[in-house]
């Protein structure tokens, strides 16, 4: 289910009053590690963006289970699937070295082209293992 | 449905490299209306955390319609019941003036007193409409 | 020395886990402050880097002298002249109600247009108090 | 000079609306480099807090000279030395791999030990190679 990882670990400043990782954070390593997933396939969010391709967040689900602290490593793990026009991310967030679950989350992105939503985009289709002939 | 509500403008700071404020932020402004929602009725998220009483993030579930741009005011309106041992947050996001739904969101969170997680906890129970004869 | 002011409170997402603001945060404040002042004279930071006229930080020199706590609220003001081809920012943020000194900045800034140093922008001189005559 | 250094590599996240890393966001760099200097020394910054010894930032004095973008990799690189009650720490931000310049920075910190200014503090002192005789 989860084709690609990520190390990562807790900085200090991403850490509330709690004295833990502050929950918007999570969402901040989610989105990098979507980033580099892609960078990985030779596709940057940055340059389609200057491209006027817009991978855009629709909707965020997140179950916090187990807080981050000051001095934590992690792993950061992401699986990606196409329902309709929508590519869901399932990602899921592994404490090292005990790999309790931090959180899991689901993430519907849709493909925004020049101001648009379109129903897909063929480097996003290969990433999900669809060919473009898949893709109209 | 929506008891409390709080005025933002957004900070240019706030925005990605797309010029839109990043998904990730939207949690910043729920949370500051959450935490100025208890101010308001004279509880501090703070102080509590200085007593051992943590109101921790459980689940959320934010569905993104419209993006706020540079320049944008708007209104984060919330509300709040208790199911079971949570205390569900609804939450939305209205561009000024046009009132456009930004963000709709549902935050559920649990309170947890000395490290261990409690059924509920007076000063919230209060907030929700329960008197404290219902919190035990 | 100071012409422009603008009101703010902290908010708990912006304290780190010694409980107070993190050091980072007050730059967000400065350039929230700069940028509002530009917005306050019809002036869009956003609006020009879209024309291609940006305004580029060179150099901070902050002293921070009082922590900003959770519920504080604070006064950031600013004063800006122009050395050179810089414009300089005076600026200093004030905790409410007893107007300690929480940091004093000196922010050096400089405008690129499409890419290369500028000596200076029209609309910003105008903001010193040269007239369009003193920019060649 | 630089006894320290960390690698990093940009998140998208920390852009901002000009496509490039957001000043602030140097700050929290510097930070990490420096919490990571001192736990790679078996000192934790948070460990430290929870005992009542505080580091403290009283002053930061950032150069900034090249621009960090999206997929950007980076060295950040540190060296402290003590003067007086203060720690001064030299600090640089080098582009890979071309190694330009992207910031310089002098950070002063202070200990702040139960709340009242401190000398120093021995863990530190020995970080800056003054053995504990130094101290007092």
């Amino acid at each position: 289910m989860y084709t690609y990882e990520l190390d990562f670990k807790v900085r200090d400043y991403e850490c509330d009053l709690q004295g833990i990782v502050n929950n918007s954070v999570y969402q901040n390593y989610l989105e990098h590690t979507r980033h580099e997933f892609l960078l990985d396939s030779k596709v940057s969010f940055s340059d389609l963006h200057d491209q006027g391709v817009d991978a855009v967040v629709a909707r965020v689900d997140i179950a916090y289970k187990t807080s981050l602290r000051p001095g934590d490593s992690f792993i950061s793990k992401l699986g990606v699937k196409k329902e309709g026009a929508k590519y869901v991310f399932h990602q899921i967030i592994l404490r090292k070295p005990d790999m309790a679950v931090c959180i899991k989350a689901k993430i519907e992105t849709v493909v925004v082209i020049n101001g648009r939503l379109a129903k897909g985009y063929p480097v996003f289709d290969k990433l999900v293992g669809l060919d473009e002939s898949n893709t109209k």
